[in-house]
């Protein structure tokens, strides 16, 4: 491990050289940003734009961390935000709080500025030229900041546009590596999970999701990718929940939605447990049987040069074949995967219908099939895949059927 | 405990009758969330606004938590954000992703309507109304969602209002209970990172926040309250960075600001530490005085009655004095505290100069001192504390100066 201290000129807010920022083997090399770089600016010429706008925050920092190892911070003020610029024909900026200059300097390979100096640098660029701005992240960027990027641009369109998020869904060899270990440490807390369940004591929603975030944790992961969902019983119907204090039953469906992010990088996964199967309704297991068997075909059929909605049709079938149709939001057509990488949750490639997008090799994304019957219970099993050279390889491997 | 099985009519989108939710003694009453409903409206009112819209997400969910337990879930599509609604003359709606309505409805104890409905009713309700709805949350509302609701209100206006920050800086006895713990779990992630330093062992400044995290998670936190920042040597003089892999070097400064998570309350807490003082410049113990010196200056000071600003000066000057001020945030005028609940930093009350905002008996806040020297290194000592009837209270308890 490399360690440098670096020097500053002394002055406080904007350092005038870059420190050697300290990196572990694991990390993203800086030549692979260059080349990150370097990509987007031919997409960004090919798609005949002006230039890219993407914004991320500390949640969602895919759209920044794409290009630099700086992840803004948690806050309600500015700190939360940063604006990656990268003009057709310039240098890349990157734009963050004043707090957080020093940082971000450290480890990024091109130039970082404050967004008290956006406004001037925008409007120098915008000024000598027409056309538009592809905006990425356009579902959560703040209004207040997207109302001073408008300002700044001139006649310049700022448009949503996806040769981002089209790029960004193939990974590297790097950043497998990452989601891998990301997914063996989500594994783990689904072990983490059955342990638990297996003892023989009550367990609260509460203390099964601490377990699964503590066993994360212990494997080294740097915090949960999102935070972790339990539901027993009842709740296990919702589709999306936190866990509360409700002590799990002997019968219960347990829905668990959990992932580590380790290095940047997330893992995502569900997995339907029955605690103490013995005393569970026999539609319970039929339920975690429709799921895996859904997730099942998408494993067995998913492949290069296949487009994302084929991909979904035969997950999609499967749903509607096992009857659970009016009870899986998959089955209904709303989509049976999303890209993973740097968020839980990116753009690209999203499986569902009518998505002409064509899986290429090491496209990395999650395959899901979500079940709720009310008063019954519900479950998602979701797994994480990659793209290979031939079909699809599952990047978790803990089982999808769970009795016990 | 009381554990409740609900009910559902058997649709699986929106559940005709509440669920009953499963609360533990610890968790906010919902007598109280009532009265918060009627506290806000008659300020609402009072200021002669038409209403309230109030946004939070998955991470700063302080101005809709404020009114029922429902947090969103982490994500970049909707199911990350929620918006309550109030009018001055209406009963309030809260609105969620679709996906979110189960779980929202099980635990408000008023109505939850998902986003595809949010147009229809707030069109009804502006109908018939003039003037003027409050914003809370214009720092951070995505533009996608701020641009639909200024569709649907038609000619009344939206506009950034106080109102709701103000009525929430004052905290309930609940609400005290609960960030005490977050504050007592807080202080054990320092004291596992000054029993690491002291084991004698090399360790990164990741390690160094895992550990933090752990002993957090190992207390019953129920995450942290943000991404944990632990800065080593010449990293310890930027004011806001993420951990990385630089070894703690004998001499260093070691710079931390960390916060546990329970039960949805927040504490947030920074400390300087001298990994091998005896090895140390001079000028580090000088630097950790410094900081120690002005938050006592505030604590020894801060009382009901006074302004936020009066107190920021008492505080401001020590640091003055000190002769830091090239090298403090908080000695140039940029504030030395900040709320603090159900979010890391709430907008209210801000301790900074100008502010003429009266303390309070029961607001809770950080006081703050921070102290960066570039290539020397630097630190935030920052207490969380509650205005009592005569001076304030520091929620938390962990030495300000370490050295060993």
């Amino acid at each position: 491990m490399a360690i440098t201290n670096g020097t500053t000129n002394g002055t406080h807010n904007v350092p005038s050289k870059r420190y050697q920022a300290v990196f572990s083997s694991e990390n993203i090399p800086s030549s692979e940003f260059q080349q990150r770089i370097e990509k987007v600016r031919n997409g960004v010429k090919a798609a005949g734009l002006a230039g890219l706008i993407s914004f991320g925050d500390c949640w969602r920092g895919a759209n920044v961390c794409y290009f630099t190892e700086f992840r803004p911070l948690d806050g309600v003020s500015d700190i939360a935000n940063a604006i990656f610029f990268l003009g057709a024909d310039t240098e890349p900026m990157l734009f963050v709080s004043k707090q957080c200059v020093h940082y971000a300097s450290e480890v990024t390979t091109f130039d970082v500025f404050s967004f008290d100096e956006m406004r001037s640098k925008l409007e120098a660029f915008s000024k000598e030229r027409t056309g538009t701005l592809a905006l990425a992240g356009e579902a959560y960027i703040p209004e207040d900041l997207h109302r001073r990027i408008k300002a700044a641009i001139g006649n310049l369109r700022l448009e949503p546009h996806p040769v981002l998020a089209e790029i960004k869904a193939v990974k590297s060899e790097h950043e497998i590596a990452l989601i891998r270990k990301a997914s063996y440490l989500t594994d783990q807390a689904m072990e983490a999970i059955k342990e638990a369940l297996a003892d023989g004591q009550p367990h609260t929603e509460r203390e099964l999701a601490l377990l699964a975030d503590q066993r994360m944790l212990a494997g080294g992961a740097e915090r949960t990718a999102y935070d972790s969902m339990v539901q027993t019983g009842y709740r296990s119907a919702f589709n999306l929940a936190r866990p509360t204090d409700r002590v799990v039953q002997p019968g219960d469906l347990v829905m668990t939605d959990i992932g580590a992010r380790y290095r940047g990088y997330c893992a995502d996964g569900g997995r339907g447990f029955i605690y103490k199967t013995e005393q569970a309704d026999a539609r319970k297991k039929e339920i975690v049987r429709a799921a895996a068997d859904a997730v099942e075909a998408g494993l067995a059929h998913g492949k290069p040069g296949m487009t994302a909605s084929e991909l979904n049709g035969f997950m999609q079938q499967a749903l509607v074949k096992s009857g659970y149709e009016q009870y899986s939001s998959e089955a209904r057509g709303h989509g049976t995967g999303h890209g993973t990488g740097m968020d839980p949750e990116e753009e690209a490639p999203w499986i569902g219908p009518g998505n002409k997008t064509v899986l290429r090799e090491n496209m990395v994304f999650t395959l899901k099939a979500t079940i709720t019957v009310p008063d019954v219970g519900g479950l998602r099993t979701e797994r994480i895949v990659r793209v290979t050279s031939t079909g699809l390889e599952a990047l978790d491997v803990y089982p999808m059927e769970l009795y016990w």
